[in-house]
């Protein structure tokens, strides 16, 4: 039951489009799911592929998002946008809200959006890559459901809060990093239970509070932060900076509200974009050319880049098309009118 | 050779005033140093106490730092303050800098300080306390000296680079972080050699990028950072912000600059400001409470705080006074004129 299918890349695109509508997505919200899908898929991130594509039509049908949520842009301050994106899914309140953010940096140096009431959908890596295209660093961050014990700690307080950066390069992609300040991906653990395979040492801890192998366990007491306290404090600034901050829900909070449900966590999120021609003006790609020697200097020793692994796929997929499994495949054709 | 001397905590900063305009800084300077210092022996950070005094004026002796220096603040952009350091240590600058920040971030949302051309004295932390007073967030971060190596990676690249946060809360000092993205602090390596004792796996590799627990072979090597690929990432990161998206140097460059003194890394230093008053209006109170919650899920699990032993050290000292070891009394008497 290994068998793929192999889609060129605006098929991805097509079939994304295709199934969220029928899904009961609006057109605005379905092109702007299916282009994070597509990024997903193309960059072989599959868990943010089009596998994603079912849970999106799923949190639909279950009635807690709105599919058809019309984004509210506020110009609020001089260096603040807010996007109300009234329970609907992130991506078209980012897609919404973005160039009035990369306006005002372009104006004050830098600029933060503050994305209210979303279902939180993408990868923070498509968002951040995106504000780069325009010449602009950007940081991004959001809180989740509370899954994660603080460090000394065995009770969960924090999400798997993710934060994700980029920086322009002149003859390329972006330096872009995305990670979640747990140990791990929710998700990993949850495949290691189905698998029936024990957890490496320092994911999590049982109901207990103590240092758990069984992934099961693990579910039921917490996950832990990468890197210790290090991890733990970087992790309660992003429930501070995309929650209170810009007004949103903690990651508890959020999933109280989530009431059991299970759904894509709703949220806040926070997108911060700086420009590097205000900060330096005529000297701008003088710098950013000197920063290139900090990525020889990783590369040159034979380390990798972030994102390093995703952009060789990217290369890949844009030749190659994609595959994904025919399963899924047969899923996704199941979710389409007049089949 | 353990013999304490206990000083009421005014005491501190006199000694430190003298000491420092006996060196040759400047009165403002030795203010500005001298509360750093102050805050440093006061919450028992040690090796940012009094300790410093001795490097700092020995770097003054070397030559490097300017101990006139007048820092240049720029109002450069809406939402972005300049400060050149003219190569003087980084407390003046930051001084002088900080009203224009606080100003600027109460109009737009946020702000930012770049410092640049400054010789790193303090830590992060009194930095983000002192915005947060002004009922602010804050966020800073300064590359150093290049001995970290990247993760994959044997040769360094990165410096230290710590990061620092804090957010102000109601009724009491702020949530403040401030933490090296090394795994361990350089100071600490050498003191294990000193001791001759062993290093923890993890801290660093040698030469030929093997781990090691030889604090002299990991010297010679490369430190890790914390956290793996993640805290290689943040690393990455504080080299582009503090560095070339402020027109200053990374940390390979700055150790090039040094030119094998060994004097305190010359650099450049990146602060944002957030004002929650501006993010949310009326209700920013209503959230910043709100904020608490998670600081009592913490603490009510009996998890700390990231700078609960710092505050508590600060209630002991402003009872107490604070202890230095006798030498480094003596050494610090030493140091003043007409002894």
């Amino acid at each position: 039951m290994n068998e793929e299918v192999t889609l060129p890349l605006e098929e991805v695109r097509r079939i994304s489009i295709d199934v969220l509508k029928a899904g009961g997505l609006s057109d605005d919200h379905a092109h702007a799911i299916a282009e994070i899908v597509y990024a997903g898929q193309r960059d072989e991130c599959h868990s943010h592929g089009m596998y994603r594509l079912l849970g999106c039509v799923r949190s639909v049908k279950e009635g807690k998002v709105n599919p058809k949520a019309v984004p509210d842009v506020v110009d609020h301050a001089p260096a603040v946008v807010r996007v109300d994106a009234r329970f609907g899914f992130s991506p078209l309140a980012f897609e919404c809200g973005k160039p009035l953010l990369v306006e005002k940096a372009r104006r004050t140096g830098l600029a933060a959006m503050a994305i209210n009431n979303c279902y939180h959908f993408s990868a923070l890596w498509p968002e951040v890559e995106a504000i780069s295209t325009d010449g602009l660093v950007a940081l991004a961050m959001t809180p989740s459901h509370s899954w994660v014990a603080p460090a000394g700690g065995s009770k969960p307080v924090f999400g798997t809060n993710p934060i994700a950066f980029a920086w322009p390069r002149p003859d390329g992609p972006p330096f872009v990093f995305d990670f979640a300040t747990s140990a791990i991906a929710r998700g990993e653990i949850e495949l290691h239970r189905r698998a029936g395979k024990p957890i490496p040492t320092g994911w999590a801890v049982d109901r207990a509070g103590n240092p758990t192998n069984d992934p099961a366990a693990a579910l039921a007491g917490a996950m832990l932060t990468f890197g210790g306290h290090k991890g733990s404090a970087l992790s309660a600034m992003i429930e501070l900076m995309a929650g209170p901050l810009i007004g949103d829900m903690m990651s508890a909070e959020s999933m109280a509200f989530d009431e059991g449900v299970g759904a894509a966590p709703c949220h806040g999120e926070l997108i911060l974009a700086f420009d590097p021609k205000v900060f330096l003006g005529a000297d701008a790609a003088q710098h950013v050319a000197r920063a290139e020697r900090m990525f020889e200097a990783i590369v040159g020793q034979g380390a990798r880049l972030p994102s390093q692994r995703r952009y060789e796929a990217r290369k890949r997929s844009k030749l190659d098309g994609v595959r994904i499994p025919r399963a899924l495949y047969d899923d996704l054709q199941a979710l389409l009118p007049h089949r």
